[in-house]
């Protein structure tokens, strides 16, 4: 997205010198490999636009974005062992690269090389951004064992699905914005009015990422399509459908998601029907919109220029879009 | 040890009471079980004891103490798992007990709420601390990637070898005393000496585990005698008998570390004698001593009196013959 490129730019720069020592190599060499192997930088590209954005130089919001990205990073090589995933943005996980321990520790590693960033800030703004760090990066935690958790579970509510993707993904986003408020020193009201932006974006983007597993464009969406349905996993949709269906689509959803077919497509199909017939499709976009307008209203409230709102919400509708 | 006891008593309550949130519970539970199942706490007790020798209330010092404690905590945790311990203290492994990905994760929640008690105190200090925390933690990761990369490498010096056990275990000594001095705001010079004392006390502590496992009682060791000479590992003993001992005596040696008898009583009794006869165990007592006094030498720099210089040194004492 255009508006996130010279801040991407920038990042790019930094990240390719962020970890500057290089032994042992067992655990440096995992740290650059996962950095070097990109993703859209989205998160720390927001720190420094937020910081812009409140009339601040973006160069200064550097090591908190770096930090940022650092944590995103860690988060990914200890996710990707606990879910034994052998890819990541098309290449091999650390762990399948090297293995499961020297995924663990260079994880660790990293997620200590996030705080070290924060030094490069004078005390206060260093405890601030340390402390939104921390609640932020436990709560990651927690979404993760959620996650986990629900996987076992015979059932689970809506309302535990919406707190698990808010802290497993959404909060993350409202921390990287808020961080950027944080180094420009904005006013204690801006910065949890963009942590807010942020977070409810972070929601509306998690169910659109559910909704177009299912009805996403194989050409754009970036995963394979069906992937959720594929594996049996208890998203947004099948967790509305749990409630909207008839007791007959409810107990064909219920045998589907238990069985694991060689071809998938005849399940991924009767699977969408479903999801159509019983209108989840239709509540899941309301849901979407809910949550995308929610971060939008909250930005009346902002001490920034009309301009930067309207950039705002058109980067939460690329971001949407699978567009950024 | 009695100079100990005050703090440990006090610590015992707080650690009680250290992580006050439940759930999820797969990710407290672990937590709250490594914790519960003791240790001696001598690293946290040194924080207190150094803050309450330059004459501060040694309460103030004990969120830094709780960081020091879960910290080590952690890293046994992720240890544990990299190395397949089934037992940590005579109980089951957080991954025995749970899982793999279960270690993973409560390890990585206890790092990041170690950082959180440093919030406690004011920003100068929180950064002091906390800067201090993430270099010390980094270290022992590069301690530790030390210590796996040695088990497959053909060679190691001395030096190296000497480098690691600084990192993987002496230098949170080092830290946990320095954090002390810092909360009690001693000077610049004191703090230094404070971490200076606690390292090198640390690495004639890890130099002395090699010792004993050679030559300890068994009835106060705390570990099986002969553990490391079971399991091949180059120790101190080791490496330094690979420079003192005869061709034929280090022929045999090599042998020896390349074999695993079902019953290693001989195995333990040969290596023991040419650890003896190639003076390798002597020159280990030496290293120890010079280690040892090392750390006492630069207690003579420190504006604390000379009653509490002569309790640390005591404490030194003890802690070589395990007695803390």
């Amino acid at each position: 997205m255009e508006v996130l490129k010279k801040y991407n730019t920038v990042l790019a720069q930094h990240l390719e010198k962020a970890v500057s020592k290089d032994e042992p190599k067992q655990l440096y060499d995992p740290i650059k490999y996962i950095l070097s192997i990109g993703g859209k930088r989205v998160r720390p590209a927001l720190t420094l636009l937020v910081c812009d954005f409140f009339d601040t130089d973006f160069n200064k919001a550097i090591p908190a974005a770096l930090a940022v990205e650092l944590f995103h990073n860690f988060s990914l090589i200890h996710d990707d062992i606990m879910d034994d995933s052998p890819l990541r943005r098309g290449k091999q996980t650390v762990h399948e690269k090297w293995d499961v321990n020297t995924g663990i520790l260079s994880g660790d590693a990293m997620l200590i090389l996030a705080y070290r960033f924060f030094e490069e800030y004078e005390p206060a703004i260093f405890k601030e951004l340390a402390e939104l760090f921390s609640e932020t990066a436990l709560q990651v935690c927690e979404g993760q064992q959620l996650d986990i958790d629900f996987e076992t579970r015979d059932s689970v509510q809506i309302s535990e699905y919406l707190k698990m993707i808010e802290q497993k993904t959404a909060v993350l986003l409202g921390a990287a914005m808020q961080m950027g408020a944080i180094v420009a020193n904005a006013s204690k009201k801006d910065k949890e009015t963009m942590y807010e932006f942020g977070k409810n974006l972070g929601i509306a983007f998690q169910l659109q990422d559910d909704y177009l597993d299912v009805f996403g464009n194989p050409e754009t969406f970036g995963k394979q399509v069906g992937g959720d349905i594929i594996s049996n996993k208890k998203t947004f949709l099948y967790l509305m459908a749990e409630k909207r269906s008839t007791p007959s689509q409810a107990e064909e959803l219920t045998h589907l998601f238990s069985i694991n077919p060689t071809d998938p497509a005849d399940k991924i199909k009767t699977v969408r029907e479903i999801f159509i017939a019983s209108k989840t499709a239709e509540d899941t976009r309301l849901e979407i919109e809910k949550y995308s307008n929610l971060a939008y209203s909250v930005l009346y409230e902002v001490n920034i220029s009309e301009d930067k709102k309207e950039l705002l919400r058109q980067f939460g509708k690329k971001l949407m879009e699978r567009d950024v």
